[in-house]
């Protein structure tokens, strides 16, 4: 049996989410930093494990596999862990969630897609603030609607947490981070709050993956 | 039965992989446009169908499904098309470049986001171009690096279509849009040829979806 290795940086949201996978499974990994404020994912190194220059990578089942949500959905059908429903609606709906935060929020206010935009702009950090706002204000506005469905529970599909859970804690702790208002989405919000208290949730998070 | 109604947009690289994934199963729809540059996506009528304010919508089975990715594995679930393999870790190589495409790529340099970029910068459309250069640039360069692997063949993954190549096409048309040098991407670019051949992807293209 090889290692699980985990290739992460403690505020990567998409390393974020794979840990928080990885603890609700119980599977038990070797975390291993590569730092992106040192520009770490563009070493020869970590582009050798992934072209993409990005985190997450893990290193499970003797493969190294990329993009967090694929991660998410190889560990579901090879461990049935309950990210994804069982019924093709049901399936949609969360996956529909899930990429409503991974592509038109997170996807959007990456680290990569920040440096490109203070590089272009005269006011970088004032420019920056502003994206963020409109990025993860008008995203999480949008999810909030999504929520108003009758298959939304305790959770965001239900009431056991599935990948749309694992998308929405990381983008409300960056939504903090940078200090946007998302105080009138009280649903969502609830749903954030419900997943924290959660050990899986908590243990993942960035201050304790820090070290 | 319900009729099956895709609300879409001609030029939408989302929309496109969807009317794509259609033609591939061969079913028929009636295509609703959504005007993008009249803003149409927004409006309240539209709204209703998406609080993400995005095309595309696709009315099948009596439900409407958002998030072009979602929708197609959907489509895979109940049509079984053939747009993920059957093995998981055929599936994970499958869902990782179609992501490495939709998220990194497309996400970045989508309709609203290019926008709020020009509305930033003093000098909006050489930011625009810069910045298509740069993310449609550097994403197929790493697109293409991931291709150089033992599962592709005659397409992205295997000997035929799968998500990536419905991912890939539609990118392919953009690159080239946007006028983006990709012609030293030998690899993905005699795969997105092979795909244009067929004619499940040429009835989609944008130049036909017009009309």
């Amino acid at each position: 049996m090889s290692e699980t290795v985990l290739f992460d940086y403690w505020r990567s949201s998409a390393s974020y989410r794979v840990r928080i996978a990885l603890n609700i499974l119980g599977q038990a990994y070797r975390p291993v930093s590569v730092d992106l404020l040192a520009k770490a994912q563009k070493s020869p190194e970590h582009l050798a494990r992934n072209p993409q220059g990005l985190v997450p990578v893990l290193d499970i089942d003797g493969h190294a596999f990329t993009q967090s949500l694929a991660i998410i959905e190889y560990l579901d059908e090879t461990r049935h862990a309950g990210f994804l429903p069982s019924d093709p609606l049901g399936r949609q709906r969360v996956r529909q969630l899930s990429f409503a935060i991974a592509m038109e929020i997170h996807a959007v206010c990456n680290t990569g897609v920040i440096a490109e935009l203070m590089r272009l702009v005269p006011n970088g950090e004032a420019a920056r603030d502003a994206w963020m706002r409109k990025f993860i204000g008008d995203g999480m506005a949008a999810f909030e609607k999504l929520l108003d469905h009758p298959a939304t529970g305790a959770f965001c599909h239900g009431d056991n947490p599935t990948m749309a859970d694992i998308c929405l804690v990381p983008q409300v702790y960056n939504a903090r981070r940078w200090n946007v208002d998302i105080s009138g989405l009280k649903r969502l919000l609830g749903i954030s709050a419900r997943c924290e208290g959660l050990e899986a949730f908590a243990k993942a998070h960035p201050d304790r993956a820090k070290g």
